[in-house]
């Protein structure tokens, strides 16, 4: 795939464990910057795109071995390849900053987690069929029992995602962090403790220091 | 992937242009052969499980351009590897006789035709999410003339992959005889003329002797 060929604006993702307020902390950098005159393009995965939503909803609804670990990376994947052609390329191409609330850093960490026999299967597929990497990987780090307080203050129908309870939040961060260590050149770490504006603050002065 | 570690059954694709009658062919052998005793199951693409048939309808609706063709051939990947998973491999496992109304060979000719250059990412994706193909593959090679009436005479809500008119028939009989000379080891050609009964004839005493 040559989805890397487009330069023109900047790729932003977030991640984090469940509760880490990555999803309030995409927002707030979203108004921020259109507050200084940028052109943002704030978005989600899965989803992020219509084919996307509809391909979300046929994965997350239903029964939770309605398909196999295989099946639904293929799903995602499908997921993010129209999510990157119909809403994150044509922004770039535009100069515009993309904000993504979960890339393919999530899909990683989470197979890492459930079946760690298919890294290799994701990251072949990935180079396959998206080819693209963010410019910047937003990591909000957390203790995961505040995390997880957090989280479970706020249940969707999506909760089988986000139910798993202490010990798999603990294992949630840290396959983030190695994660990190691993793609150090486009991670930056941010301390998620303190009010939602100091780490706003964390984190647009590290946003500001890669836009420049 | 580890799937042709099953070995228990026989795996038969049937293939072909629109109106060959390759559909009828695969329902009759099925019979056939159970009427000799065999344990068959007769399963088609895209579909064939649940969650394939679900897919298949997110495919197959809606607008012509509403997935590009990268994403089309992850949803129908995703399809196959649950049907794979679901419908074939058990049964392969249990030892009957798969017979399935087209497979991977679908997708190589229909991506051939409509974007050659994705051919070698159609064959990279099958190799790492199905890694399967049939024992036997049974081509039925007709004149296009006579399946595009035969086509035509019965129109249905996924005629976007039918209504192609005579040149594109033409291209796609030629694209079905180049993979079974490429794959020459698994696939058998059988003429397309004459009565249902008389093709049947063929096509049983060439599966016979791919049994025996």
């Amino acid at each position: 795939m040559t989805s890397n060929s487009v330069t023109g604006g900047r790729f932003i993702t977030f991640e984090g464990i469940d509760g880490s307020g990555k999803s309030t902390q995409a927002r707030m950098l979203a108004d921020h910057l259109m507050a200084e005159g940028y052109e943002v393009v704030l978005t989600r995965e899965p989803g992020g795109s219509k084919g996307a939503e509809e391909i979300r909803a046929l994965v997350l609804e239903g029964e939770p071995d309605r398909w196999s670990a295989e099946t639904e990376i293929l799903l995602f994947t499908a997921a993010r390849r129209d999510h990157l052609e119909r809403t994150i390329l044509p922004a770039l191409a535009a100069g515009k900053v993309v904000i993504c609330d979960r890339f393919a850093d999530s899909t990683r960490m989470y197979q890492g987690l459930s079946r760690g026999d298919l890294r290799g299967v994701v990251d072949q597929l990935h180079e396959l069929m998206i080819g693209r990497e963010p410019d910047l990987t937003i990591l909000i780090d957390m203790d995961p029992t505040e995390g997880l307080t957090r989280a479970k203050s706020r249940q969707t129908a999506e909760e089988r995602f986000e139910d798993f309870g202490q010990a798999l939040q603990d294992q949630m961060r840290a396959g983030f962090l190695a994660l990190a260590n691993e793609y150090s050149d486009r991670f930056q770490v941010i301390d998620g403790k303190g009010t939602l504006e100091e780490v706003a603050q964390r984190v647009t002065s590290t946003v500001k220091a890669h836009l420049s």
